[in-house]
This record gives C-alpha cells, sequence and structure tokens, in this order.
C-alpha cells in the first residue's frame, strides 16, 4: 500500500487523484490532504479518505473547518502549514495538485523530505527547473509526471535509453481557437475560452490552453523532465487529444502513448507506477475511431509557444517572469479586466523589461515572482 | 560487433538486412550467408562481405556458384548445407530471412546451437509456435521479431510486464484490394495483387497481404511470441502503413509504434537491440503527415483472418495444414493455374480434411505439411 499526501485535493487533478485512489483502495493510503478554501468539498474527502493531516491554506476557509469533528484526522490551516504538509509523517509520494507558483515550496520541501513526487504543477519546473532536477537527483528522489504530454512520455520512455531520443514530439489539442486569427480573437469572451473541445480541466489550465501558453510551459517542462535541447521539442497540434505525446528515437523509430482524454490515467499511472493497474478508462475502439489528424501550430498567432521558446533559451530567472506574468493577465483576464490577445502583451511586455539572473537560488525565484508580476500589474493598470 | 548467419540473403528482407550491415559496419561481422538459386547477386554479396560460410539450397546454382573463386569463404552447396549453415561456427543470431516452411527446420537448428534468431520467416512460428518457443526457452534463446508489426509489438513491451497486456492491436494496410467485394476480386491478375500500397515485398508475401491470409499469420505468430489468447488480438485496417502495431494495456493506456514504412527498421531494431542506433529511414513529418486512419477489416471478403483465428484455436498441426495449403494456392495462383479467390477454396478444402492431431513432434509437422501440399495439389487439379 502506497502512502499518498494530496495536494491541492479539492481541484481538478486533486479530485480525478482521489477517485483513482477510490477504484484502488487496496493500493493507496491517503495520509494528508491539503487544499485552499473549499471548505464543503473538502471536508467530504476528510470524511470519506481520513487523512492522519488536512489542511486548508486559506486561514478563514480553516476557521470555519475547524467548527466540525473529524476523528482521527489533525486539522491545520494557513500558506505555511500547507507547505509543511508536503513533509508531514511517513506517506512516500507527494502529488502536486495545486496551480501556479504557489506550488514551488511545497515541491520543494517534499523532496528535501526525501518523497517523490507526482508533478501535476507543471509551474513548478518551469520557473525552477534546474533547481528542481539537481535537487531531485541529489536526493535520489523519482518526479512522475501527471501531465497527459509528460506521462505520455514517460511511459514511451520505458525501457528505453535516453540518449537515444531524437525528438520529443509534444501533442497539442490546438484549444478552442484552433484556426482562428487575430480579427477573431480580439473579441472572445471567457465563455468562449473555458468551453475546451476535448479536456475539462481548471479555469487557468483552460485558458493557458487557449493561448498555447500551456503547451509553451510544457516545452520547458519537458526539457527539465527529459533533459533534452529546446531544438529537440517539437509541437504538433492533433486536435483528438488520443495521441497524447511521442517520441522519435534516433534510429527513425516513434514510440507514441494514446488513450482517451482521462486525466485518471497519467494520474494513475504515476501513482502505480512502475506498475500497471486496471482502471475505468474507457477503452479506445479503432474501428470506430475513423481518423487521427496532425498539423504545424499556428506559432503566429498563438504565441504562448514563441515566449515560452524565449524564456527557455535564455533560462535562469526569465521562465520564472514569463509564468508570474502569464498568471496576472489570466487572473486579469477571467475576472474581466484585460482581452484574450491582452495576454500576450502583458508577458511580453514583462518578459522584456526583466533582466535575467543565471543560476537563481529559491530566493531569486520568490523575489523574481513578485517582481514580475508588479510589473504585470503596473502594464495592465496603465497601458490596458 | 555482433556475428550474424543471413539466410536467404538474396531475397527482400535479405537484401535489406544487408542494408542494414551496410550502414552500420563497426557493429556487424557477417559469418554465414545463405540463399537458394540467385547466384549472380550472391556472388557479389559473399565479395561485398566476405562471409566464412557461403550456401546455396539449389544444388544447380551451387555448381554454377562454384566455378568463381572466393579467398576467405567456404562455399557449400544443398538443402542438407543450408540447413546446417543455421549452426555454423559462432554466429550469434540467426536472420530466418527465407519464405516458407522451408525456414522451420534451419530454425529449429540454430536454436538448438543456442544462437539468438532474429525472425522474418514468420511461418516457422505458425507451423511450429509451440514446439519452437518450448525449445527456445529451455536454450535461453531470444527470438527478435523482424515483421515490422511484431516488431512494433516487441518495441512496444520494453520496460512493461506482458501480465499487464489487455489487447494486441495488429495493424493491417488492407492490401491493394481493400473496399473491393467477390465480384471485383473474382478477375483480378497476379499483376494487380502484385502492386501493393505501401510495402515492397517479395512476391509470396504480397499475395499473402491481398488475401490478409499474411494477417492472419501474423496472429498466430503474435499470439506465440507474446503469449495472449486469440481473443486478445484484434487486426485494425490502417491503410497508411505508419502505426506498425499497438498494445492496450490493463489500464486503458496504448502504446504504439509508428515509422515510415521501411522493413530495415525493424531489421535493425531486431540486430542492435536492446540498443536503438542512428539508421538511414526517412523521420516521419507530423506537420506534414496530415492523417492517419483506422477501419474495422472486411472479414467476410478476405477469409485470411477466419481460417487463421480457427486454425490457430483448434492449435495442433491445424496452422501447419493452413500454411501448407496456402502456400500450394498462392504458388499456383502465382503461375496462372488458379484465381485468386481459389486461394480461400483451397485452403477452405484442405482444413476441412485434416484431422489435427495435438501437440505435434517436428516430424508430425512435416508428415503434415507434406499431406495437406498433396492434398491441396489434388483439389486444384481435380476441382479447378
Amino acid at each position: 500500500m502506497k502512502r499518498l499526501a494530496i495536494l491541492g485535493s479539492t481541484g481538478s487533478i486533486g479530485t480525478q487523484t482521489l477517485d483513482v485512489v477510490r477504484n484502488l483502495p487496496e493500493e493507496f493510503s491517503v495520509e494528508v490532504l491539503a487544499a485552499n478554501s473549499n471548505v464543503e468539498l473538502f471536508s467530504r474527502q476528510i470524511k470519506e479518505f481520513r487523512p492522519k493531516l488536512a489542511v486548508l491554506a486559506d486561514e478563514a476557509a480553516y476557521k470555519k473547518l475547524s467548527e466540525e469533528k473529524f476523528s482521527g484526522t489533525e486539522l491545520a490551516g494557513g500558506r505555511q502549514a500547507f507547505i509543511d504538509a508536503a513533509a508531514f509523517g511517513d506517506s512516500e509520494i507527494v502529488l502536486t495538485g495545486m496551480s501556479g507558483f504557489a506550488g514551488l515550496e511545497p515541491t520543494i520541501k517534499a523532496i528535501n523530505c526525501g518523497k517523490n513526487i507526482a508533478l501535476a504543477n507543471k509551474e513548478t519546473l518551469v520557473v525552477a527547473g534546474e533547481l528542481i532536477t539537481k535537487l531531485a537527483e541529489n536526493r535520489g528522489v523519482k518526479i512522475l509526471p501527471v501531465d497527459s504530454e509528460h506521462g505520455a512520455f514517460f511511459q514511451c520512455l520505458q525501457g528505453e535509453d535516453r540518449r537515444s531520443i531524437k525528438k520529443l514530439l509534444l501533442t497539442a489539442s490546438g484549444g478552442p481557437f484552433r484556426g482562428k486569427k487575430f480579427d477573431y480573437l480580439r473579441n472572445v469572451t471567457v465563455k468562449d475560452v473555458l468551453a475546451h473541445p476535448t479536456w475539462n480541466m481548471g479555469k487557468k489550465i483552460t485558458v493557458d490552453s487557449a493561448t498555447l501558453v500551456n503547451k509553451g510551459l510544457e516545452i520547458i517542462e519537458a526539457k527539465f523532465l527529459y533533459g533534452v535541447e529546446y531544438n529537440q521539442i517539437q509541437v504538433v497540434v492533433h486536435p483528438q487529444s488520443i495521441v497524447h505525446s511521442m517520441i522519435e528515437f534516433c534510429d527513425g523509430s516513434i514510440i507514441a502513448q494514446l488513450a482517451a482524454p482521462d486525466m485518471r490515467l497519467p494520474i494513475q499511472y504515476a501513482l502505480t507506477y512502475p506498475q500497471r493497474l486496471p482502471s475505468p478508462i474507457k477503452p479506445l475502439d479503432f474501428w470506430e475511431l475513423k481518423s487521427l489528424t496532425f498539423e504545424k501550430p499556428d506559432a503566429e498567432t498563438f504565441m504562448g509557444l514563441k515566449f515560452a521558446y524565449e524564456a527557455g533559451k535564455w533560462g535562469g530567472t526569465l521562465p520564472c517572469a514569463f509564468n508570474a506574468a502569464n498568471e496576472v493577465a489570466v487572473n486579469a483576464f477571467l475576472r474581466g479586466r484585460i482581452k484574450f490577445l491582452d495576454i500576450y502583451g502583458v508577458i511580453d511586455d514583462v518578459m522584456r523589461r526583466r533582466p535575467v539572473k543565471q543560476n537563481p537560488t529559491l530566493e531569486d525565484l520568490i523575489a523574481e515572482d513578485l517582481e514580475a508580476r508588479r510589473l504585470a500589474e503596473e502594464f495592465i493598470k496603465e497601458e490596458i
């Protein structure tokens, strides 16, 4: 039985992770649940999974939760308690299902305690790829990718030598606006953006999918997970989201991973690895599937890819600035403060203005994150 | 440097194998070349690859070859010399590139001498699957598949546990007559049949592709190579021949192997396994590839699949009878003695008439092969 800590348990990844646990009750025990502020759902999760520790990062939400009694579960609240939850007790795998830069500190804490990471929080690797991969290597900790694309790479690499990788073929659905141009994108609404064609996800990542910033973040994530160069990562638009990614090897052979678009599969694989166990995922029926299509991404219109390659190639603190600017811009878009295409404007402005510091420490990154956010806010207030 | 014996060196697989060797001169030495009767090509191969032993199975061809001088190469001729070539000297891998039942004895001989088999002669496993797999297991010998489909399964299984296999998805181009019905097939010519849309292969296998008997043989081959049940093997028509086969695992995940249709890739992988090395295969370009399509095979019209499942499920000597009847029928078709659809008639008649003997010995199989051929000839002479 593997002992799990699930951070971000009330989010999209968190609830699907608990569904995986529910389907394989003999395999897992939930030691820790941690979330932000959804008291009602969190309370139900505690009752069902009976963790030893349950933490809400939001103080007010924690106060409300404390009014209930949960026998056998220690409660805690606040940002520091959330970070400490990553290190709690004897959990073996910490699943990082929270979104954004906030995932960095708990992830580092868990690695420092020698816990394997089931990584759903891609921003961690984007912002601090070098730092995290070095730390994980030093502590002998496994980074198990939960993203469907990186989970696909991970599966395709089993039994292979990483030095044989020629190219990572990172597939992208293309998002809800595939084929559209600036004149259309200028006036799209939040509602348009949140109608993703193939994946049902959290709001932030759904916006990132529409801008292709999500694919950009995944490029940087892939670079650090698999130690390749940026020119070895090629994005391929594949609207059906059946092929979750592919690896081309030096002999010209390509290994691909396919499945119905259901996040429970990469989550389960990360948690049961190196085993595979039965799952409730609907099998693909190739007699009915008809056609899988592939095309070149429109990188002129969807500038998320361009920013990511640029941030990644400069390295140092620039991916952190890229990510921070994007987080602020997406938030502003979701609140109706800026338009869809302004997201690119914010990122572009912040990336131009931030000097790049190489080999950043955690403190450098926290400072960079703050400063990039400040600049992004300033740009939104003054220019838009 | 791996030492190779290449049986069937002048055929389609043999010449492509020598091309692989030519591209990786540091990796391989050719210890043995053996072919049937193509003196001119064989003579050139001996001069280029300087094997220790060179054998022609055809006595007359051998006599003609003996008129030339080859320094450092011992020459031999005749059927027995061909079989013995499989056991010669210190070759580590014997590539079985000959076609048909004739591959069985040399393969058994090589396994008995503890040599790994790069298996291109699928009839060997079809006819004697149980016998061969047991023998290989007892002798600690690897069977490395050279067929593009079984090579794909082999690649997809690296790093995986065979017990996690749920289904083998065996892809088929569908052959030159995909979508056609009996009224069309009744009058197709040898020339129509030999115009295969995606693969350039030997004549016998090209006819087998058109009848789907080839795919049927591959079903039986897959059953023995990967120890699955017949109901775990699903044929999927995929006209582009880019996905060379796929494996569905118990968690619903599918691993697929893709490449340009070029036999040198599975040949090279079998020979360099477990390594991958650079190859001259044209890489796939997913930005240009557009679409991969999949459909259900028309098993009512193309009865090769039905015969194979039936032969496989009965087991014992029946796959041997199936294969013998097919070899005779294909030969008769290529010589213009029977029509295309008569191939099914011959197979059907022979399979109906042969009693099934379980757990056959090599002698049983040789006898079964002879008797099934006799019946097939009889049917062709008397009924067609």
